[in-house]
């Protein structure tokens, strides 16, 4: 037996990309139905990316998917780069008149989930894409497997897939092409500790043993990064290790430790697929592009596909004009390559390769004094951090 | 027979920083004995760089070494960046109230020679450096061989090595270690034409098929470079090749033809001594550094250490005051590491490497987009372009 049902936009994922396109495409009076193969309790449990830019949080306000993040967000107005001993501050507010905010995503996707349950969103989890139909057609599918096993066929005028980099939709799009990728030789050890923060704002310290990131979560719960092989087995340090690791890397700071409760290790990867919308079928968020994490653009490139694709469905689905949705690639494409560079910039400035060679080492210094030295520099860097202007932001 | 001669500063090398530092070492009233293994006229018919930054006219005018520079430079307000079909103007004086001068470096070398040689100067051509010894002494010396072939010791109170990159000075300096390396998998085929101008400023061409720049030297005569593998043949294209493999490159721009009358390939390389100073002998200038020519900044690199050192020297032989000479190296490394990663900024931004993926290739078109797109990455290219402040500019 085969379930059918029918709706306008068939959203496969409830992640950012795909929870917030079926709010702003509600608020435009645009039903969709959106399914995610995880349980509610999973999503909102997975401890993902922190950073929100200024327009990500302007966006998730304004439209109503978020009330919390305005109050329980902290407002960070600069990052310290760390090198060769000192501390640089990188000051948003001064430079760019912006900043961005420390909002844990698994928390925004509390509220998107809340916002959607409460407004009668058709939202299915435990709900498994099998494949995308139909691209070139004007009923694409998803064909899934819902809960229990049952065969589930979702007929729409639209369907985009916005889950994740494993994306079960990209195939219908992209075809057996997949994409453009980078690999780096090196990941991050990630822990949660109880404990203080040791520092007000974001450290980012590029030192001799290699990068590390002290970040923060809660007043009781801080969140920290450090560069690692990335075969290396998360369970292989104890703790005290962990904390050696950490602390030889922000000379300067003295950390304040505590129960390290979490830990894993993120590989890094770059990735954008080869196309991003084929006839009735769109890609977005990671599904679309994957970013190392040392920009923290993750979650906010997603948001900056949804503004696109979703003014470009308003016109395709209520007045019938395709424009939008035709320039939807190039559009999303422009920030993504950005995003990917400065991604790929804050990656490599800030990490030690293993095969550097002394030149690339000091060169890589180099870098950084001209970056910190410079207002120009500084702004270049503020600007890409905090967010470039949103396309279609109210 | 070895005739030996005494002198205060001992220079090997008639270069633009051997020079430089013997005529501003004459303005303080110390003397120098300068020797370069080369002749007169292959000194000042060499084809080189031929950007200055404003401040290195400015130390050339200022200081008497040339008056030409001020007449005959030609003053550009900006380059353009090319990529993607379109060009993109940086536009210096906009940007920074700066520009950059395009001079040759032989015709600054002339103007050079013919200033020492008037004042005075002990100017040798033909002399060749074997060695220097007692670095670590109170009277190093430089062991040579005259024009004739006759052994020439000059004693002196300190020796500078500005001579080139294959110094012969370095190995007092640096012992067998030699340097920090970069080579580059791809090298510049460079020609001499007769024609006009094919544009009023430099364009910097980032092509699928490979980096060109079209440059200037004069109202006749014009200076072209592509993209070329290092071990290309120059003499294995015909002129018809040349003109197409430089006008794929720039898209949108018909160039101005005309008979090639010299060609040459440049090999690529990023290198910076291991030590400038050891005792008393210094290196300056290719001596202590070599970058790719894409960033223009090798000449103007050599006018920032002379200055540097010319002041150190000031302070050791006319005040026995040490303390300038022993920061010497920090304070040149500071902006020397900052023009290696300049350089090599420029380099892999607008080349296209042969091991380069797709992902690198749309990267780097994202990273063109940021900094033409951002008034900061405009500015922050500008700065360095122009020259960052000079140490102990008057």
């Amino acid at each position: 037996m085969t379930a059918t049902v029918r709706t306008r936009v068939a959203i496969v994922g409830a992640g950012p990309a795909g929870l917030l396109l079926s709010h702003l495409l509600a608020g435009s009076g645009i039903e969709s139905i959106v399914i995610d193969q995880r349980s509610r309790e999973e999503i909102e449990t997975t401890i993902r990316a922190g950073i929100l830019e200024q327009g990500t949080v302007e966006v998730l306000a304004s439209s109503g998917a978020s009330d919390r993040v305005l109050t329980a967000a902290h407002r960070h107005e600069g990052i310290e780069l760390r090198f060769a001993g000192d501390g640089h501050r990188i000051d948003f507010a001064a430079l760019v008149d912006r900043a961005v905010y420390l909002y844990p995503q698994h928390e925004a996707l509390k509220d998107l989930i809340t916002a959607r349950l409460a407004a009668g969103q058709d939202l299915r989890f435990g709900v498994t894409a099998q494949r995308v139909e139909g691209a070139e057609t004007d009923r694409p599918a998803v064909i899934a497997t819902d809960a229990d096993g049952q065969a589930l066929t979702i007929e729409a005028e639209f369907v985009v897939g916005a889950d994740g980099s494993r994306s079960v939709a990209r195939a219908a799009v992209s075809g057996s092409r997949n994409g453009y990728f980078r690999e780096y030789p090196f990941a991050w050890f990630g822990i949660l500790c109880e404990a203080p923060p040791s520092a007000e704002e974001l450290i980012y310290s590029n030192s001799p043993d290699g990068f590390a990131l002290i970040s923060q979560r809660s007043d009781t719960v801080q969140r920290m990064y450090f560069q690692c092989d990335p075969e290396v087995d998360p369970d292989s340090f104890s703790q005290e290790q962990l904390w050696d690791e950490l602390q030889k890397r922000v000379p300067g700071t003295t950390l304040k430790e505590g129960p390290i409760f979490q830990r894993d290790v993120l590989r890094f990867r770059s990735f954008v697929a080869h196309e991003l919308l084929k006839g009735r079928v769109a890609l977005i968020g990671d599904a679309a592009h994957t970013v190392p994490p040392t920009g923290a653009k993750g979650m906010n490139l997603a948001v900056a596909d949804v503004l696109v694709l979703e003014k470009a469905l308003r016109a395709l689905l209520l007045e019938d004009d395709h424009r939008l949705l035709e320039a939807f690639p190039e559009t999303a494409l422009h920030r993504i390559w950005k995003a990917q560079h400065f991604s790929w910039w804050m990656t490599s400035m800030l990490h030690v390769a293993p095969e550097a060679s002394d030149f690339d080492r000091l060169r890589q210094l180099g870098e950084l004094r001209s970056v910190v030295e410079s207002e120009a520099g500084r702004r270049f860097l503020a600007e890409a951090y905090t967010g470039w202007p949103l396309e279609g932001l109210q």
